[in-house]
């Protein structure tokens, strides 16, 4: 190991090699549901290459040494595990100094970035140019483009599945090799960022959720700036009305009528804070409680749908919607938030808190995460169970149930995320209120909702590293055969297995025993 | 040979199982551009399987005898080497008999399909059940959902990228294992054809061009039937009008404002026939095609936008598009064909001929095909230089001086298909009018045209297997690392190099030297 950390200071320079305990502490998972107990793993050391001839030398020194690496770029990683969890030994491979935006291209509406430029990079950026382009940021603006599309993270606007909205990428192989993928395998390629899938076998995918390479350039399709920002209230007064409200909702979101992201919410859990609910709800029956909304003139379940783009298309699609709903008894519609762009800044700070998670401007994005500070907060993203349900109106009512699993052992909450073309994903997160409840206990049920999951058919599309052995299990069928598939892969790629070990269920060939 | 054949009776029996001349005739390409030439490779024997099982089993009987299988489907595949070309002695995998159609849900718009599943197949199927859901065929309706998704065909409604509208595949592998990718490797998946990508790293798309296993299932997103579908006609005057004409509408397909697929048509090569206008253009310079075009009431550039959605929607974003190209000034708009759905069969009858592509009825887009019959026509799409250029100005100017590298040497064509989130691909055919013209010359002139087009950063994007290495050399980037990616992933995949050898440019290691 001292042999390997002074070749990469040979690469890197002596200041971007860490460790000493007190950097080293800084790679750790302030967040770790095993903080404090053996089991919280913490990496050796760090290293951090400004460029993609120092990750090739940094990947062929581990490889020599079989030391492995443990990529990250920037941003936080919270409730996914931050920097960490792998043998002991690890090295973190820290992307934070390759932060160039190499293009941003406003005719075609894309990015070229590198694996350490965040969100708020980019916007500001975009802002400072006057590009006519529009960002999709995750709820916290810090982090990376890249990061966040490999592990498959989503946004608000119509550019939503940042992984499908990428195009292009270069990688460094275990061997050092640099690949580009798609039109940029062709030298001097003009469409690099245009044309998904060059020519012959696409191998994008198997570089996302993954230890298989280090990804260090990556586009991204933009949003044109549009014209138009409208959000539209849909409220249906029945429980049992959420099968044609998700029915109607599909159909409008397959069609392109509705192109962002949106949540149906249940009123009482999800609607303003009222005391006299809290008295309600004690032994409330569900036609209790449909009364009560009833009364208080809301609906049992509420959606808010955003639409993007030209006003007179906007106004039209909100009708054509609010025809469509007009199907269930008893619907009222309301006109939300309306927007047309660009905001002044002025306009921007009128509006109200939390801020829409949708605005495109990171700042606001930001506001709304530091509102609620705290790890309780945090933690409610924490071994956070994205279980991708079914959109079928069974498979929302089951998702309902199956977050009562946990509901008299921790404090939960549960939503639908529902966005195009994507089950609705019952996003169950755990709130507790103190840390001293997040440990035993709560790893506990979320091993029992990894399994519950699984057997209705559904299963997690991510996860806390703590967790992703769990949750690769459940991907069992014909004897685990993708397992088996990835890990043919991963021999191929990574015969030495230094490239994040464990990485999504991914051991290499060495430590594969110590898994079972 | 023989034993593996006799092997092969034994899992699908007899009547499944060609050898005769008469049969394996069949199975030849018949728009080889090395018809009755010396270099026109033949296989040696066909076997079709009616099940996964029966794959798996012959799978691992070509292994064990080191016999290469050319997996097809259903479908010609005309212009791209229908069945064949690989080393002597392969024999055609035929999965024409696995036609099942598993699962069509209008609920949440996916159909689950083999690879025997033609357009006409799935299309019918949908009809005899009043299904509210659209397909998306490419314009000949025979052909298989699963062939022309992996080799990234194309359509022209909302659905119209093929391979990013999958989700979800199973795959048998050389070695007779069988993986379901995405949410597929849950045991009783609720969302298979719903969620992409599952957990881990994302195989699919290395399953899409390429010899890497056999699909023997695939589930396919379909567009929910639109209310109506209208095109809109918009002409501009000026040859230099094509830049602002394509920035206008890159900005409209990338906000989602149009949604299918179009071409840009120059009026003097697209237009109505009119024996005048071949009177005009010998030796006529831009500006006389400028006044030809003028005085006939047309446009220099044609450009037909497609609306798929309801009807009040469509009109404002019409009204919207004619808004933006309002800035071009000489435009001018036209009111094109206006459908609401369903059709009656009268309705349908009434379309005129050539019938609209983008309707999703097949036996329309095959009354297309049908129209033009012959060799010359089908040589239209024969080694087709399906190339992706850039979608800029500039790019599409040189896209076309790029045509008129042949323009003496053979008859063409170029259109500019421009779908959303694509460069425009200036997609070269050669139409050459009698079969003698078809050999030799015509092969140097594309091998030319390859080469003329990697100089500029563009490449082919698919091709006829007589042309495949010829692509994949252009795909050089760092002394070809991806192909050396792809290799890698060959060798590790299919050891015995049974699998469509040198499918795309990639070749199984005993083979390799051969390329070479």
């Amino acid at each position: 190991m001292s042999e390997a950390l002074r070749q990469f200071e040979a690469v890197v320079g002596k200041e971007w090699v860490f460790s000493s305990d007190e950097d080293v502490d800084l790679y750790r998972d302030s967040y770790s549901p095993f903080w404090h107990e053996p089991e919280e793993r913490v990496p050796s050391a760090a290293v951090a290459p400004d460029a993609v001839e120092q990750v090739q030398q940094i990947v062929r020194i581990a490889g020599k040494y079989k030391i492995p690496l443990w990529t990250i770029s920037t941003g936080k990683n919270l409730g996914y595990g931050g920097s960490r969890r792998t043998p002991s030994g690890t090295v973190v491979l820290d992307l934070k100094r390759m932060n160039r935006i190499i293009e941003v291209n406003d005719k075609n509406h894309y990015a070229l970035v590198e694996p350490g430029v965040s969100y708020f990079d980019l916007y500001r950026h975009i802002q400072e140019r006057g590009l006519k382009v529009w960002i999709d940021p995750p709820d916290p603006g810090w982090g990376s483009l890249i990061g966040n599309a490999l592990e498959r993270g989503g946004g608000y606007t119509p550019m939503r599945d940042h992984f499908d909205c990428h195009c292009g990428m270069e990688v460094v192989l275990a061997n050092g090799d640099v690949v580009r993928t798609g039109m940029g395998a062709l030298p001097n390629a003009r469409t690099w960022q245009q044309y998904k899938y060059g020519f012959g076998p696409a191998v994008d995918g198997i570089f996302s959720q993954s230890n298989f390479g280090v990804v260090t350039k990556m586009g991204f399709w933009l949003l044109p700036e549009p014209e138009a920002y409208f959000s539209g209230t849909v409220m249906v007064p029945k429980e049992d009305d959420i099968h044609a409200l998700v029915e109607i909702f599909a159909r409008l979101l397959n069609s392109g009528v509705v192109q962002g992201t949106t949540s149906v919410l249940k009123t009482v859990d999800f609607g303003p804070p009222d005391p006299q609910l809290a008295a309600v709800r004690v032994g409330a029956s569900t036609s209790d409680l449909e009364r009560y909304v009833a009364q208080k003139g809301l609906g049992y379940w509420t959606l808010d749908l955003p639409f993007y783009g030209p006003s007179k298309v906007i106004a039209a699609q909100w009708e054509h919607a609010k025809e469509q709903f007009s199907w269930i008894p008893g619907v009222q519609f309301r006109d939300g938030a309306s927007y047309t762009f660009p905001l002044t800044r002025e306009a921007i700070e009128k509006i109200p808190e939390p801020r829409s998670a949708w605005n495109p401007e990171p700042h606001h994005v930001c506001d709304r995460r530091s509102v609620q500070p705290g790890p309780y907060v945090v933690f409610a993203d924490h071994p956070d169970d994205r279980c991708r349900g079914a959109r079928s109106d069974q498979g929302v009512r089951a998702g309902l149930s199956r977050s009562r699993i946990a509901d008299r052992r921790a404090s939960w909450s549960a939503d639908l995320v529902v966005s195009s073309r994507e089950p609705s994903s019952s996003s169950t997160s755990f709130l507790s209120s103190t840390i001293s409840r997040r440990t035993v206990r709560n790893r506990e049920i979320f091993r029992r909702l990894i399994k519950a999951a699984a057997e209705h058919g559904w299963g997690e599309y991510r996860t806390h590293t703590a967790f992703m052995d769990d949750i690769a299990e459940a991907y069992s069928y014909n004897n685990h055969a993708l397992r088996r598939l990835h890990e043919t892969l991963k021999d191929a790629l990574d015969p030495d297995g230094i490239l994040a070990p464990g990485k999504n269920g991914v051991w290499p060939k060495r430590l594969r025993r110590a898994r079972a």
